[in-house]
């Protein structure tokens, strides 16, 4: 592949700013399945390789293993289970071409490799993003009156983010993206916590709009970059309480203090997320998970997203989790999406190699370094 | 045309899944470009012949009469009138090239050739979609009492449904699509038959969310599938209220049930259904109407539908109504625009003719087989 | 670049039915920045000109200045500032090609040229297009009662209508497009009045949506076209409260009286803005704003705008404001999009070139000629 894109292109060592782990271990066909889109399991009489995700894996994950591109499903799981998680592992997160990757640890970490061993697998150095819901919930497990909460939050946030490059909120997944358009008070706080807390079994499950506007404003007062699910997941999202648009009161309220805001995956609003990017000097986006999951399709939601957003302002994420493949082909479909955009102004005179090259750098990776200031530390 | 498109695409049989009956009787310019897009008529000054939908009748119908591509409309409609209906009729329908149609008969069935003869017109099987909307309305019409109401109905629908393939929920047009996250209880639908039954006259026209959420639940226990409108319709349509995603709660109430649930039309919402057809296996869709109506874009809005709408999930309908050509058209560029899509990822190398051999059975006629088990029967 | 295009498209003298005036003076970096899209300053560490809009300026705008195409934005701009502002705004809105220009004298209007000055500068015929909440905040500036209110504003708007093309409504700024579905009542304008007057201050600063309906009923009653701000705006703007679809209840409500409603912009909301003009024969819609965005990808845009507008229902506008090259580059990807659309369908044999001709008049010039009867008076 990389021989077909443009130099610029085919060179870059990225910066993956939003994935997970990988699966520590060797996986059937239905758990191999289950983790290739968003879909737990495919309906009767289907197959969910039946899917621009599933023929990228056959077409391009397939040769990597030393099968013929399009290799059957079956082969290619017979292939993979004889080479060996490990192995397959770190063939896919080395053929991804990353210099850095940012790992959000705050789901499954049980199950995943943690973001050292990432790092040395992918041959990249690696950081964590620490998920806020998740340290809530772990602060909440440990019995706090709802008068301690707010400050026993922050402090163990301030603990865990000193050595991490951001913060992520999954308010998205628990209560939409409607955030209040200004810091909730500290009697509110208060209220919600103690309602929350009244209610929470052994293992608290936060889903609280004051209290992930709480979490966001304590990621905003880190100055850490925060990370905001939107849009596209799975079926436990709803997806039309994940636009962006929602989030923009919030954006406006935040926009002074100046700390980044980074809108994660965005499809099927990311024309949406794009304006807010461009008319919000703190917002960027990107447009992991839709690009491994639309394959071939990849390069048509970039150019979607490029219409508003700012050059400086896109980054590069795979939204990989649990399958090295996603982490490969979030890169492949990266490279090949931005290659189509770049290479359809270039055909066309729109501007020049030198710019090309620039924005391949900025999308992938200088916009990266700059925000989460990788490059200090 | 179908010398131009992929083997396996040309050879098609394919299963309509969704349209409407022909009109019996011929058509005056006005009527005729009344049915020819969701409008009910053009702006002064303008013709309806002034949009993709018209520039496709007479580039790929008119040859079909006998006339030259791209005869005028004037042209177009006087040889029109000179074969007559039952002549137009049966030429479109049968150049369509389809098995098997399912008709939904529960909108102005008396102007419209019935289920059987449009199977014998078109040289198809032919079989019914109850609109659920419709028995409703039957039934109230001959004055139940509201404790009555709910067993009525269910009855009703089971009589009807007993040589059907599916039923259909009009919902999006009456209150939207916003259905309860439960099953109403009998309660519930008892105090919302009342109120609707002592208020409707004559001709009892529904439109009461708990009582379109009980007509859905009645199709699912029924195990046929259940199709809804969603998104675009004509002038009685608030389309906002129709984005799919509205119904998630829903979908996510029925999903344990497993009686599939096949979303129309959806544009401009198709990228959002591609989802919900991806994360719930107990839903599939298609791109009708929207085909016919975007005419040499259809390719566009098949390709968006495709990024995560698994193969096994996405099926073809026209939704022709009233005029033979949108039959005829629908298959033409659900055919051209699926070519379009395989092509373009047969000419890069991402999938192989098997691949694409196989996506074209299994949208075209398979899939729908499968979930209308129209070969058990 | 006219050589490149099909000669019914170079050959048009545009209107652009939607524009504001250009600044009368010279620019800084900064200045120009702010003015090149709707951000009002770049991140930290980025620059505006890293995007579309940015590359468009470089490449078509440099040359015209004198300056090898993808000239950098330092020697741009030096150039620019060499000539000074009188030269380059008449270079660049004589190089537009326009035959008329509807100009909307309700924002900035003293750092502007008026729209005399604009007609002179262009060599075009000038219009204005007046802005109902200016108007109504002027009234209000006044001090009239609440009972004066309605009959001022509406004997004011007569007088400021009297020698204008269209009237504007900002409604989606200030309170979004979910205008009620009905007229409303005298007793209703009173009591918003009075809650208005009593609390704005010596600017006051319309925001209530009994007050914009009621200026949006006054424009329909004086049979002037109504333009609506839709989508796409700067950071002031919520954005998912400006989708057009918001307003159906309201253009149900209007249909009847036949004044032409325009929705402008409309961006990301196109495709619904396209299915309102198709369905309500009153509606029209453009692209402008996010074609000289969207730079290279305004086709892309165009061509989705294009699946449901009738051809008789499309207007080009610029939404230039400010700078002239937002003019300049508006006319240029109008006629650049609407070439790729109208060649996309040549090359395909989808309609002729006499038919492409047609659709490039109606849209660039005749369609807007029509509707604000250009040529009456």
């Amino acid at each position: 592949m990389e021989s077909t894109v443009l130099p610029c292109v085919a060179g870059l060592r990225l910066v993956d700013h939003h994935c997970h782990g990988v699966v520590d271990g060797d996986l059937g066909r239905e758990e191999f399945e289950s983790l290739l889109t968003e879909a737990d399991a495919p309906a009767p009489g289907t197959t969910l390789f039946d899917s621009l995700a599933g023929l990228a894996v056959r077409r391009w994950c397939a040769p990597l293993l030393g099968l013929p591109a399009h290799a059957s499903p079956g082969d290619y799981l017979a292939r993979r289970a004889e080479l060996g998680a490990e192995t397959v592992n770190g063939m896919f997160l080395r053929a991804a071409g990353l210099a850095d990757l940012c790992v959000d640890t705050g789901f499954a970490a049980g199950r995943l490799l943690s973001p050292a061993r990432m790092g040395e697998v992918a041959g990249a150095r690696a950081h964590e993003i620490v998920r806020l819901e998740q340290v809530a919930e772990e602060v909440a497990a440990e019995g706090p009156s709802a008068g301690e909460f707010a400050d026993a939050v922050r402090a163990r946030l301030a603990e865990r983010a000193a050595h991490a490059a951001g913060v992520k909120s999954i308010a998205a997944y628990r209560a939409g993206l409607a955030l209040p358009p200004r810091r909730p008070t500290g009697a509110e706080v208060r209220a919600a916590a103690g309602r929350w807390l009244s209610s929470a079994g052994a293992r608290p499950r936060l889903a609280d709009m004051t209290l992930h506007a709480y979490l966001a404003w304590c990621g905003v007062d880190l100055g850490l970059p925060v990370q905001f699910h939107v849009g596209y997941g799975d079926a436990d999202v709803d997806l039309h309480r994940c636009d962006p648009l929602l989030l923009t009161g919030w954006l406006r309220a935040t926009a002074a203090v100046g700390t980044p805001v980074v809108l994660l995956h965005n499809y099927p609003y990311h024309r949406g997320a794009a304006y807010l990017a461009q008319v919000f000097p703190h917002v960027y986006l990107d447009a992991g998970l839709a690009t491994h999951n639309a394959g071939h399709r990849a390069a048509a939601v970039i150019a979607e997203t490029l219409e508003l957003a700012p050059f400086g302002k896109f980054l590069f994420s795979s939204d990989g989790f649990g399958l090295p493949e996603l982490h490969y082909l979030g890169a492949l479909w990266f490279r090949r999406g931005l290659d189509a955009f770049l290479r359809s102004g270039l055909d066309a005179g729109e501007w020049t190699y030198d710019d090309a090259a620039r924005i391949a750098h900025l999308t992938g990776a200088g916009n990266a370094r700059r925000v989460y200031r990788l490059d200090q530390g």
